[in-house]
């Protein structure tokens, strides 16, 4: 494996890194085979509560274009790509996924983003979503999920028109949860990612995968939420954390 | 029936007031039971054009915690439970709810806040939905609800730290229409429910039913709003209003 | 034909603009039935990459309410009715639709705004949806539509009190991309419409049919826009684009 995606873990976090900055992050095949093989198996243990996912000075420049039309994915069912199998590895993390984003974030470097919960980005960050400056379509659910953040109007802006935005536009868009300094970009993630650390995993795992059920009536998501809630309320953690606020 | 909870009524409008400011009005079951018959039995009938909740100087602390563990709902599906019966009939009432809310709004005193058309609050209104934190998951279709309102990543914000926010963060999320002053609270509160009264009861209750359909294809959508469109605009009351706006 | 509906083209753009100013724009079932022809046989053309809709001082005040009296539709699902064939048109449109309204925006001329992909609007324009002030109900598709835009609560204000309200208001709901003064309001809607037209037209309509789908499961919309996309990313144009990326 080469070190083009860097992990490490400590205390409940896990800290994935894009590291190809002389190509400003851009992805290859093999790079997202990586990523896969991390999220499907490491991200997924007992003692992960929460994934960063950084790149450094930029997050990542998109797809690196040479490799892609060197290894086009034959059709858009090839769900053996490296690249599919990344992004439905990352959209089905059981655990919640922190994304620290600086320099450029464009194309799956943005679209990547509406699969985490959260994104902290720098006044200096580039997000672009070019696809149709490229003939080309959105991906990976972002015609789904960019007019449900920010409404019809507002995606139809980044994804029609494919211009640059920043990150005073992402947090309007409800991209984004938060600007920070560079400086300060990865103790910012690093805060959360350390709230997350200190809940009970089980429930931050339900709570998750509550959250992102697709659509559907809410009187069923309510009969849903409400059989996990109270078998979340029969176990001893939660029953401890109950009484631990009733004691005087 | 105790006096925990108390309802007047006058000029179309329902007023239904939590009444146990000595606890928060933190919520027992015999208190859900008394909402659910009041939601179920009064805010149905006719002379009601909307409902008005508040609670004076805090709106509710959320569940009673030594009640929940006296009483835990036997199972998710306990549709027979109070708490039940109440969030039941709060999202089913047939007119508009208008929440007045100060003080402490946690727990399903912020979840209840979902199911309202309109949420008045104050500056030192504190909401929390601290599910995460008791080792539990979100309740009664907030894990829908909230990413529809505000966008996936400021809900897994209130959702997945569980964290105390105010009015502003509530205002910015689409939790709340307003911000009023602690003194000028119900004051805001009432000038809506009196335009609401002066409303087409009938109008008011299917736009309210259009509004809360679940999700849909756009054109199910057009076609069921159009059957009732071109019934209402049928009737006497339609006709009449419109008439009105043509004379000279 | 009467002059109420006029249109022209140029460079890629179709314009269509109303032209009934004495009666600020008002509509009557005449100038539905033109536009419907204007939508359905016009802008569909393959040298047409982006329609913009717009009608001077006054946007619309709104359907011609002697002319709807005079030729009500028979019932909701009656679409023959001129009205119901041109919200057909405009919301199955397959280019993007850029609204420039200044002045009166009022009923359908607020509810047709939620089928365009762009709107602008001046600091004088009066937005309106008074359903609920004629006993009536939201149409198509504006009780679905609303809430996904601005969440559930604001799209309540809107709808059931019925209120005017202006620019400032229609941009913090999403309604509207950006406000330009009325001298510039034209000269905005007309920057955005010469960028649509120089995209890919073929990539243009499939973007905005894929963000224009109903609901559905993201592992469902994921798997449709990638069979889209990888059959794009395989034709001429969007190799060239690469390409041109690529060189040096």
């Amino acid at each position: 494996m080469s070190d083009q995606i860097q992990s490490r873990y400590a205390d409940g976090i896990l800290s994935v890194s894009f590291n190809r900055a002389e190509k400003k992050n851009a992805l290859t095949s093999d790079m997202y085979a990586q990523l896969a093989d991390i999220f499907d198996h490491r991200a997924t243990q007992e003692d992960v509560n929460v994934v960063v996912l950084t790149g450094g000075r930029d997050f990542s420049a998109g797809n690196d274009l040479e490799d892609f039309l060197a290894r086009p994915p034959t059709t858009g069912s090839d769900t053996t790509a490296p690249v599919w199998e990344f992004m439905r590895a990352l959209s089905t993390c059981p655990v919640p996924v922190i994304a620290a984003v600086d320099g450029y974030a464009v194309g799956i470097g943005t679209t990547l983003l509406l699969h985490c919960e959260f994104v902290y980005s720098t006044p200096s960050t580039v997000f672009m979503l070019p696809f149709i400056n490229l003939a080309a379509v959105p991906e990976f659910g972002s015609s789904l999920l960019m007019p449900m953040r920010c409404g019809y109007v507002k995606a139809a802006e980044m994804l029609l028109l494919g211009d640059r935005f920043d990150s005073a536009t992402a947090l309007q868009y409800n991209l984004i949860n938060q600007i920070c300094s560079s400086d300060n970009l990865m103790a910012c993630a690093m805060t959360t990612a350390a709230k997350l650390a200190g809940k009970s995993r089980g429930a931050l795992v339900q709570s998750k995968a509550l959250m992102r059920r697709d659509m559907e009536p809410l009187a069923e998501r309510i009969s849903v939420e409400s059989d996990a809630f109270a078998k979340r309320v029969a176990s001893p953690e939660a029953k401890a954390a109950i009484s631990a606020i009733l004691k005087p």
